[in-house]
């Protein structure tokens, strides 16, 4: 996906901020990642908010997230190289095996990327940069539904 | 700890925002990862927000924050020793020594997890999953009282 | 930078939250830690917030942000050996080259660290522990201008 060029934004006071809440779920199919940028902003947009903060937050300790380059898919698949090398599925390693060689290191995955990430939103649309995409990354083999919470603060 | 299964959020909207402030302190006593949930969400009950988001922040570069499994303790002691093996106390590997094995490499598993999350709360609870508990990572040997700064925005 | 020591926040509350945005740049000149704590502070002092939350946002996926100590300058040069360290400049590791072998590292080191961090406002000023600083973590060799978003809540 591409985003429209980031805006420049200046400095603008508001008042009267509200709050909206809502869940997504994502639902994954094996380690890799996931994303779900055009469902965040689907809700954003529905919101009608100008400026504002919106949360993103993950509700699972072997799934994250990860703000990553979109534009060539060979990023997603070195940077789930890199992580398959950096926590090795070898459950002597481990204590705790008991739900097979892709659960500790799912909650290690999980430490060393997000669990939370807060995205500016400006002239109603979120301040990301050109390449910014908005991933879950899936740690776990078996397919999951990942839920995940919106909080939108705005005027 | 348990917690009570997550609730499902509709779509709300919300005016009035309000803001709190609070400062914790959490004590440790040598590298590991303290649950602190339950002290925040004492704080939070009390502050009766029904919608809102809380931040949490450590004031430390030798201390950080993760959201973790609380179900079984074997995984708290899995991270831990991860750690420990992706950043050696070998002082042969870095110029800041001065204050022994452990410092330096306090600073680096800092900057691998989080100095600062932020959860949303709904229904007037945190929106943590099931198994989410947070924790202070402590990364000094020493005891520490690590100071840890709770900002609630909210209706 | 020393800042002054941590503001001791008691509880309150507060109403008519506002939100104001404002963008920097921070100019890199090749790999490393680029702080820039006092441009954050400038603004925030110009903005008036008594009690606020600002979220630091880096709209790019080749650098990142962590707070880090910013007393000893061998500390950011240990941090920056470590990634180095940590993920190889070795393009036979990786599929996304043709940026030459920092680009893929980049994006690795992105998500290890932070692309957003949220600092609670309190008494008027950023609510830092003493040594911390906010730094923009530059992966790539060549110059560049990082674009970061500031947004602010506060009353």
């Amino acid at each position: 996906m591409r985003r429209r060029s980031t805006a420049q934004p200046g400095e603008e006071r508001h008042g009267r901020v509200k709050q909206a809440v809502h869940q997504i779920y994502v639902a994954t199919h094996g380690k890799g990642l996931y994303e779900f940028t055009r469902e965040i902003e689907t809700w954003v947009l529905g919101q009608q908010a100008s400026t504002g903060l919106l949360t993103v937050f993950c509700q699972h300790t072997s799934a994250s997230l990860v703000i990553q380059e979109n534009a060539d898919p060979d990023v997603i698949a070195d940077l789930a190289d890199f992580f398959t090398r950096l926590v090795p599925e070898d459950t002597s390693l481990y204590r705790h095996t008991a739900e097979g060689p892709d659960d500790m290191t799912s909650h290690i995955r999980s430490a060393l990327t997000q669990t939370q990430l807060s995205i500016p939103i400006h002239k109603g649309a979120l301040a990301l940069g050109t390449w910014q995409g908005v991933y879950l990354f899936e740690h776990r083999e078996r397919p999951h539904r990942r839920g995940v919470i919106l909080h939108l603060l705005m005027d």
